[in-house]
């Protein structure tokens, strides 16, 4: 820490995302004067290095951001509604990245790579999206420049850590019983995710259901917030999300439709060209994105770019990312680092 | 065995699907005279139970069918192309579940719950269709029937069985290597399937390229052979085709688009009376097709039933079947129960 810079607090600062969100601040040079770690108050025994420091945690209360310029919040959604309006009447400008605020109109749902210029409208709070989305979104942007997407059909394939520490934790308790025959309870998640797929996100035992036209929470955040982060309320998509057996990273098989055609070496040019995307398309040397490759990496990362042949101007992308760092940590410093430039 | 009905042969009986194609033929007390398990030199030391009897494996070669009236066979494309002429030369009738003949015009490709009479125009062989298709057709057929259907996007998440008994093995050991913080080979995989999605079907060290367009083998597959059993090339399809850490049952994320307007409910309705198919759709219970609820199941599983309001006329489904049952061993036998029926 140095005597310039900000002073930054992390709220949820011992899940899993806070966690990361500490080292990545570290890891990029984020300019830090003082670092405020919060968490409920069965945490405050712990203490975390930032650049050589010892910095104990402290328990989260209304009073906690006195001073505080920037906050990370990734403690949940209920957590983020009752204490980031504090936050913001200290004087603080707070990256959410919990689906509290997201679609609020007066709150911006920011991309860096996508819509950096609305991260300065803000009012105090700033919205970090949803882990599947923003993936999503970092690779639809340079296609939606050059073609204008008119519907996107999307799949997905989740990683366990989305669903938090003590999820991935289950997954791998689950998964070596299932391989010794044993028998195992499943208390993060509804369903075993031992050599399973779960069409459910969130599945945790008190996920909230689905809507009425049967779409999961995570379903109407990839349709909502996709729309929102392009700008563009004529782009039209529809998701299937599902929980597969993978630690990190979150991987989306993608099909786009686009007002105008789009050739695989277009989008593969343009793709190459953008920033925080990595293309991987060598399919006949076995070369495309993985999630064991994406997982610790900042980049998305896409391949088997494929023009479809079962519509005009259709094309298949497969999309990978560290749903942790892109998906959650990395984009909402990336959103701070854009304000303090 | 009785002294009436046929006298069976199956090639590739010490294989996964050959195993279960004895264990379904017996369980379906399909008519049997006389059973004769065929395959290479090496597994000529085995026996396997039939209805109480010991059956020895017996070598593969061009005078096995002598007497012979029905072959099933799965021990790959280049065993059938070499050896089922000579079976059908022999007058027996051949269910083929390899990939060799389907795409033959003279060849009928069937799934019995979707077109049973193309069966009956065999000349001497009949396909069984990839597992990932079988599967997708038995849901989109009365689908179809309703309100036609005019573009099908499909992404798969393939149980690990596809590949095979030792790619299962590998799998297993794999996946516990990785829980254990231990390396670990990757022989039948060209990447590791352990807390991986790999985006290449098949995906072995000899895997043929992909096709020019980009896509797999299983993905052309998926694309052609669904157009030739609904025998409407106006049904224009699109595939993504992915291992998944699952050890049996395949799931599928199917959005069609249809040519009038189909509801939700009434899809459900359609699918509830159609054979072969189990509807699992309350997911604001938890409840939908898994794969591991699907294993060792003859039916195929749709759930997740939603209006997809990105484009007229269209819904999402999740499918669900044993790759292994309904999406090889138990559809050729199926087949052959139409034959003698």
């Amino acid at each position: 820490m140095s005597n310039s810079g900000y002073r930054v607090a992390i709220v949820g600062a011992t899940g899993a995302v806070g966690v990361l969100m500490r080292e990545i601040i570290e890891e990029r040079n984020f300019p830090v004067r003082s670092l405020r770690l919060l968490a409920s108050s069965r945490s405050v025994d712990k203490t975390f290095q930032f650049h050589g420091d010892a910095v104990a945690v402290e328990e989260l209360n209304e009073t906690s951001f006195e001073g505080i310029d920037y906050v990370f919040s990734s403690a949940g959604g209920s957590i983020s509604k009752q204490f980031l309006p504090h936050a913001v009447k200290a004087g603080a400008v707070c990256v959410d990245n919990t689906s509290a605020f997201r679609m609020d109109p007066n709150v911006p749902l920011v991309v860096p790579e996508v819509n950096p210029e609305a991260a300065f409208k803000h009012q105090g709070i700033i919205a970090n999206p949803n882990c599947s989305t923003i993936q999503m979104v970092v690779v639809l942007k340079p296609l939606h420049d050059l073609a204008k997407i008119r519907r996107v059909v999307v799949s997905t394939y989740q990683g366990v850590s989305g669903a938090g520490a003590q999820a991935m934790a289950e997954a791998r308790e689950q998964i070596a019983a299932a391989l010794n025959g044993e028998s195992f309870d499943s208390k993060k998640f509804l369903h075993p995710i031992a050599f399973n797929c779960i069409p459910q996100i969130p599945h945790g035992a008190g996920s909230s259901p689905f809507n009425a036209d049967g779409y999961s929470e995570e379903e109407v955040k990839m349709i909502k917030e996709t729309v929102k982060i392009l700008g563009d309320p004529s782009v039209r998509v529809t998701a299937t999300t599902v929980r597969v057996p993978v630690l990190v990273g979150h991987s989306e098989s993608v099909n786009i439709q686009t007002e105008t055609k789009l050739t695989a070496a277009e989008a593969r040019l343009a793709l190459s060209k953008a920033p925080g995307i990595t293309v991987v398309d060598d399919p006949a040397n076995g070369q495309y994105p993985l999630p064991i490759h994406a997982a610790g990496k900042d980049d998305t990362f896409v391949g088997r770019i494929r023009e479809d042949h079962s519509a005009d101007n259709a094309l298949n992308l497969w999309i990978v990312a560290d749903n942790l760092r892109k998906g959650a940590a990395l984009n909402s410093v990336q959103i701070a680092e854009l304000l303090v430039a």
